[in-house]
């Protein structure tokens, strides 16, 4: 016998709405829905809930599907009295708030939500119960939602493990637009930028370049969507890079010209308030850049290497907070960095020149 | 008794020159110049050459200070007669070739030379012989330069076990101001864009908003006279930038005040150049990202976790070209995101299966 906490009704058993299922199965009764078949046979399968027969009734219910679809299919359940609290989980909340005024919906019994953790991956296969573990969920509740759904919101959210986070939804919404969205435009436009050059212009590149462009990667019509539901908070935000890049031209142009004392003042400006907003960014919570260090070590470039370097590490008792592989082209070398607490970096740079390896940075 | 190849003289000895003195030990007579007597004798301790003493004439001598001074002591070293051909490591080329023209050198002498080794860390107390190992060494010979002194150039390269990699200065200079010298300005731009936001947005965040603004960490003051320096090339590149995201602005503009097809149309054409773009972007020589996958597996965030990791993969003689680690805020759990060939995915991900390791991306 298990405790159920409660009933759950899932609908839309994609990545989001299956992990759930699965997160909830010890503490939950989970029924499942989703108008293709297919995919909720596979969600179901994978043990994540019941099939819904359409007129169970629960205690929340959780829509879990494009947020342009999202409002419509929340107002119809709440008339045909399906749940008694509803959530969603929407990439952008203001939206489907407006959505769901506009089609006068039952305002106090819906308490938007967001997970903070979608991956690449899409559909029920790449579910899994520890897919919120430790992540923020932001819980949107509004002064007209009653405190009971926004606490079920709440306890579904750390019922599937995650940190809840109440915001408002326009709060949300300008978060994500700064940490996320924007982020996403900039490095799209920066590796489009790539397009007009030749192969041997981006082949002398390094590490840098790497990173900036990692997540122009992602899928062009989800950020599409996304980046349009959230609009409003994303534009001036672009607008505002677009003019510091403006500006920056002009004083670039200025030194392409000759020497410029206040052109010059304006780069180191840029790269002075960079700085700064680079150690805002959260390595992990409660560790940010200033508290972290780099130990570089060379390794050759073979199976095992990598590994034999943080077996060493784990000896020396150090936590790796994160790892970065520079390869060096051509060859079968590379540097690794590893990113330590500042307290561990010398005794790992110690325990790793004491193994033979070459230290070539935070030298004991 | 060594095999000496020749003698080179080292003017500068920060962590370029001293590296080089350190990379030619075993086949040159390296003797060593800085006008920092400390910083000299650093080097010399380092085991990097012996002291010049102001007139032993050399095969070459190689001069590894600021841009801005290059040219000044190529000419002054090249009027005393020091050396019988003449290189430089300067990150911007054009600007150098312009200055020793004005000072009217003997260009057939001279030939520039650009090794894309540099890290943070500066000075000969960082310096190592292996800094060059398979790194790009771009050498700038102009049509007037004699075919032995670009030979020697080259050969120096070689020397340091360094890729040559010949191109006109002008051609260098191009290329780094869009394989580095752009993403350190968005880099830059974007990093300065959260100052204004206030610490709950940064909160809300991924690895995305890490990756995009790692290199805004970078020094102002190096990078100020890097740009300066590049801002010929580098100001349209940026102004395309701007104008790129001028326009995003625009479109998400028109998005935020209602549905516009076109608009739409140009948000989604940015993030497929930007797919574009991306893929050109090397991963490592003959690796381009088409050619690896991601196997993604949940961990503990303990010491030896990752190591036990690597290990496995090891064993399943898997080559990882390079790992991610992303934390899970709040709790000890983390996600490690290995890169590997795609021929190799799947029996990595079978290989930590069986170990007891929940696989979430790239499942066996």
């Amino acid at each position: 016998m298990r405790a159920v906490a409660g009933s759950v009704l899932v609908v839309g058993t994609g990545l989001i709405g299956t992990s759930v299922g699965l997160a909830l199965q010890d503490t939950h009764r989970v029924l499942l829905h989703d108008r293709d078949q297919g995919r909720l046979a596979e969600a179901v399968g994978r043990g994540a809930g019941l099939a819904w027969d359409g007129s169970e009734t629960v205690d929340l219910a959780l829509v879990a599907i494009p947020p342009a679809r999202t409002a419509a299919e929340i107002v119809d359940l709440q008339r045909r009295g399906v749940a008694a609290t509803f959530t969603h989980v929407a990439s952008c909340q203001s939206q489907v708030q407006r959505d769901l005024e506009a089609q006068q919906a039952d305002l106090t019994r819906i308490c938007g939500g967001h997970p903070l953790a979608g991956r690449e991956t899409s559909g029920p296969g790449g579910a899994t119960a520890q897919l919120f573990l430790a992540r923020p969920w932001v819980v949107c509740a509004l002064p007209t939602t009653a405190a009971d759904a926004s606490a079920a919101v709440t306890a579904l959210a750390v019922a599937c493990r995650a940190e809840p986070l109440t915001m408002a939804p326009d709060e949300h919404d300008r978060a994500v637009a700064l940490s996320s969205h924007l982020p996403q435009m900039a490095s799209s436009a920066l590796a489009a930028a790539l397009l007009s050059s030749d192969a041997r212009s981006v082949s002398v590149s390094g590490p840098g370049l790497q990173d900036t462009t990692r997540i122009a990667a992602s899928d062009p019509d989800l950020w599409t969507e996304v980046l349009a539901a959230n609009a409003a908070h994303v534009a001036p935000l672009v607008g505002g890079l677009a003019q510091e890049l403006h500006q920056l031209h002009g004083a670039l142009e200025r030194l392409a010209r000759g020497p410029d004392a206040e052109a010059l003042r304006q780069v180191r400006d840029v790269l002075t308030r960079g700085n700064e907003g680079r150690s805002l960014v959260p390595v992990k919570r409660g560790v940010r850049d200033r508290d972290v260090t780099v130990v570089a070590v060379r390794v050759t470039d073979e199976p095992g290497q990598l590994a034999h370097l943080l077996v060493r590490a784990a000896a020396a008792d150090v936590n790796v907070e994160d790892v970065h592989v520079e390869h060096l082209p051509g060859r079968h070398t590379g540097v690794v960095e590893l990113l330590v607490r500042q307290a561990d970096a010398g005794r790992l740079a110690h325990a790793l020149s004491l193994d033979g390896l070459e230290v070539i940075e935070g030298s004991p």
